[in-house]
C-alpha cells in the first residue's frame, strides 16, 4: 500500500496538523554545540527548585501522604491543591474571594497547556473562529490549525490588547455572518507570549463588555480565555493588575488558566483552570477521557511547596533572577543593538521583543536568520506568532529574544552575536 | 442567558460527552464509610513503591540530572526512558529486538490513557468505527462516545477474542459498505478490563490476518491498537504472550500501548506507546499541542528504576502480592457465592468477571445493585463495559470484581457480603 493510501487512515485532524516550527529551532540547536538559543521559552536552570523539592518529595514519601501519592486520584484535582490553588489566585488578585475563584470550577492539569487544549475541545468545532491577539502565543495557533478552528487577530500595543480594535474586528464579523462562528477572545495578558506586553485591568473589563455586546449577535456567550502563565514572573513596574476574574459579573464568560510550571518547575508540569459552567463539566469529561487526572505525586509536591511557603520564596528568588538576567539582555541591547531597532521592555515574564525596520525580514529563511544562525545566535522569528489574516500582510520584521534558560554571560555574548549580524542588515 | 443558550457555546464534543459512569460509583463509595468496594480499578495501596521512589528522587534530585528534570523536555519522551522503554518491551517479548521495538517509533505519555486518546484524535473522525471486544474497557468506550465513533462489538470467550466474530463482523461491515469506517480494533490483550481474560499470540496473528484481508475493502490500512496496561501483573498460568508487534510484517499495523501505572504507580502517570507511521508521526504533533511532553521528573524517576533494576523487582513483588489477593477471592468465591454463577478467573490483572443467570440484572438500576450497596459492597456492573449494538441485547447479568485495592480481609468480607445478597436473587 502507498503511503498516500496509509495516509488515508488518518482522520482529518491528523492528516492537517502541522509540523511545530519550533521543532525546526530545536534540530538547528541540537547541531550547533556553540550556539546560544535565544530562542527557547525555557526556564532558568540554576534556579530550578531541586532542594526544595527533594525535600519535599522526601517528606511525602515517607508519611502516610505516599501511598495516596502513588495512587490514583480525583479527576479534578487533588482536593487539597485546588483550595490553596484557589487561595493562590485570591491572593493574587488581592480579593476577598467568593465566586471569582471557587474551587468547585477549578481543575488541575498537565501544565496550562493541557487545560488550554481541553478548553478548545470544549468550546470549539472546525470553522469556528478565536479571536487571538496578533502576534500571539504560538503553539496556541497550532492547537487551532490542528483543528481547523480559524484565528483571526486583535491589534496589541506596548500597554496590551486594543479594544478598538477588538470592537472592530468583531463588527467586521458580525457584518459577514461569522459572529456566530467566534467562541472566544485568547489573551495572554501578563508579560505576553511573544511580545512581552501586559493588558491592564481596565482593558480587560473594557474587553469582556465588548464581548458582551456581541453576545446577542452571536447567539451564546463569547468567553475570554485569560491566559496568565507568566503571572508570578514579574519583576519590575506597577504592581500585578488583577484578572479577569475579578471583573464584575465576569466569572461567568472568563475561563482563566494558570500554571506552576513557570513560576516552580516545568518537568512537575501542574497547571490549572477556573472555568464556568457549562464549560467546567465539559472540560472534567474530556479531562477524564485525556487521562483521569494529573499524576497525584506532582499535585502533592506542588500543593506541599505552596502550603509550606516554600512556593512563595522560590517564586521571590526567581523573580530577582530574571530581573537581573532581564538587565542583562536590556544593557546588551543597548550598547550591540542598532538605535532604529525598537525593542519593547518587558516587566517581566521571559521576553523581550524586538521590531526591525519592516523591509528587514526576520523569517525562518531570511538572511538575517541565516547569518545569525550562522554566528550561533538563535531567536524566535515574529512571523511565527501572527495567524493568518487577509486583511493584512504577515509582519515578517520582528524577534522574540528570550533571557530565560541562557546564562548572563550567554545573553549578552547571545545579543553581542545578533547586534553584529544586525548591523549589517538596517 | 438561558442554560440552553449558555450550552449552545459548547463545541458538538463538548454537548456530547456523558458523565462518566464511574463517577457516580465513586460518589456512591464517599458517602458510605464502612462500603467496600470491588469496584475500582485502583492498585494495591500498601505496595506502592514509597521507599523506592523516595530514594531515586532524591538520587536524581541531588545529582546533576536534577536540573534537567525539573526542566521542559522533548515532546517524545526523554531519550534514555525511550530506549530502556523499547528494551523493556522487547525483553518481554523475548525477541531480538530490530523493527519491532524500535526506539524511534516510541513515544511517552501521560499514562497509556493519552496514548490512547491521542491515538483517536488522530486515526478517527466522527462517525467512523472501532471494533472492540464485546465487552471492553468502559472508559475506552467513553472516549469513543464523546467523539462520535461508534464501537462495534466482537465476541470474546476465556481465551480471548473470537477470530471467527471478528471476520464475521468485517463482513457484515463490508456487505453495507460501512467498511470505509473501520479505522482499527482495540484489543485489551493481557487479564483484559473488565473479564480478565487474554489473548495468544496465535489469536493475535489470526485478527491481524483478517484486518489485512478486509484493507482492500476499507481502502486503507486497518490498525490493531493492543493495549497491554495490564501486562506485567502476571501471577500465574502460562508464559506471557509474545505482543502483536512480533507477529511477522505487522510492525507497519500494531499500535502497542503499555503503562508504568500499573505495575510501578499510578501517581507516577508515565505510559507508552509504539505506533507506526504515520500514525507515528501525527500522534507526536498532537502531543506537543497537549502538554509539549510528559513530566521529565516522573520520567527520570521511571528511567532510573529500570536502569537499577529496582522496577523489575518491585514488578516481582506486587505479582506475588496480587497472586495472593487473587486467591483470596478465588476462595471466597468459592465460599460465598451460590454455584451457578459462573466465574472467570484471570492469571494476572486485577479482575474476576462473574456472570450470573441471564435474568438476574446486575445494573446500576437493578435490585442487585441496590442491595449490595445496601449491605456495603460495590462491583463494576458488566453492563457498563458493553458498546451499543443493534444486533444482540445488551448483557446485563454479569460483574467486574476487582482485588486491586481492597485489603484481603475486606476482599474476603466483600465478597461474603455480595454472595449474600445474590443468594436472595439466584
Amino acid at each position: 500500500m502507498k503511503k498516500s493510501a496509509a495516509n488515508s487512515a488518518l482522520s482529518a485532524l491528523g492528516r492537517r496538523i502541522a509540523a511545530p516550527p519550533i521543532s525546526w529551532l530545536m534540530q538547528a540547536a541540537l547541531s550547533r554545540p556553540r550556539l546560544i538559543s535565544l530562542a527557547a521559552g525555557f526556564t532558568n536552570n540554576p534556579s530550578l527548585p531541586c532542594a526544595v523539592s527533594r525535600r519535599l518529595l522526601d517528606e511525602i514519601l515517607k508519611s502516610e501522604a505516599g501511598p495516596p501519592a502513588l495512587q490514583y486520584g480525583i479527576t479534578a484535582g487533588e482536593t487539597n491543591l485546588r483550595r490553596l490553588t484557589a487561595a493562590h489566585v485570591q491572593a493574587l488578585d488581592a480579593t476577598a474571594g467568593g465566586e471569582a475563584h471557587c474551587l468547585e470550577r477549578l481543575i488541575i492539569s498537565g501544565g496550562s497547556q493541557q487545560l488550554i487544549y481541553m478548553t478548545i475541545e470544549a468550546l470549539c468545532d472546525e470553522d469556528d473562529i478565536v479571536l487571538v491577539e496578533d502576534p500571539t502565543y504560538f503553539v496556541f495557533l497550532a492547537v487551532l490549525q490542528s483543528r481547523a478552528i480559524r484565528p483571526r487577530g486583535v491589534r496589541i500595543e506596548q500597554d496590551g490588547i486594543v479594544p478598538a480594535s477588538l470592537e472592530q474586528v468583531l463588527a467586521a464579523l458580525k457584518k459577514s455572518g461569522a459572529i456566530r462562528r467566534v467562541k472566544a477572545l485568547y489573551l495572554v495578558s501578563y508579560f505576553q507570549n511573544p511580545t512581552g506586553v501586559t493588558t491592564s485591568f481596565e482593558k480587560k473589563a473594557a474587553v469582556l463588555d465588548i464581548l458582551k455586546k456581541f453576545e446577542p449577535a452571536a447567539g451564546h456567550p463569547i468567553y475570554l480565555i485569560e491566559d496568565a502563565a507568566y503571572r508570578e514572573l514579574r519583576f519590575a513596574g506597577a504592581p500585578d493588575a488583577p484578572s479577569a476574574l475579578t471583573v464584575p459579573r465576569a466569572p461567568a464568560r472568563v475561563i482563566y488558566t494558570g500554571t506552576y510550571s513557570k513560576p516552580f518547575a516545568p518537568g512537575a508540569r501542574v497547571g490549572f483552570g477556573i472555568l464556568p459552567e457549562p464549560v467546567f463539566t465539559a472540560v472534567e469529561r474530556v479531562k477524564g477521557n485525556h487521562d483521569f487526572g494529573t499524576a497525584n505525586l506532582l499535585q502533592q509536591l506542588l500543593a506541599r511547596a505552596l502550603q509550606t511557603g516554600l512556593y512563595d520564596r522560590h517564586v521571590a528568588k526567581i523573580q530577582k533572577r530574571y530581573a537581573q538576567k532581564a538587565l542583562v539582555m536590556k544593557r546588551a541591547l543597548a550598547e550591540h543593538f542598532p538605535d532604529n531597532i525598537e525593542i519593547w521592555e518587558p516587566s517581566g515574564g521571559l521576553y523581550f521583543w524586538a521590531r526591525l525596520p519592516e523591509n528587514v525580514s526576520t523569517g525562518l529563511r531570511s538572511a538575517v536568520f541565516r547569518a545569525a544562525l550562522k554566528n550561533d545566535v538563535l531567536y524566535v522569528p515574529g512571523a511565527l506568532c501572527y495567524p493568518d489574516d487577509p486583511s493584512r500582510a504577515r509582519p515578517n520584521h520582528e524577534m522574540r529574544l528570550s533571557f530565560g534558560s541562557a546564562s548572563p554571560e550567554n545573553i549578552h555574548e547571545g545579543i553581542r552575536r545578533l547586534g553584529a549580524v544586525l548591523r549589517k542588515f538596517v
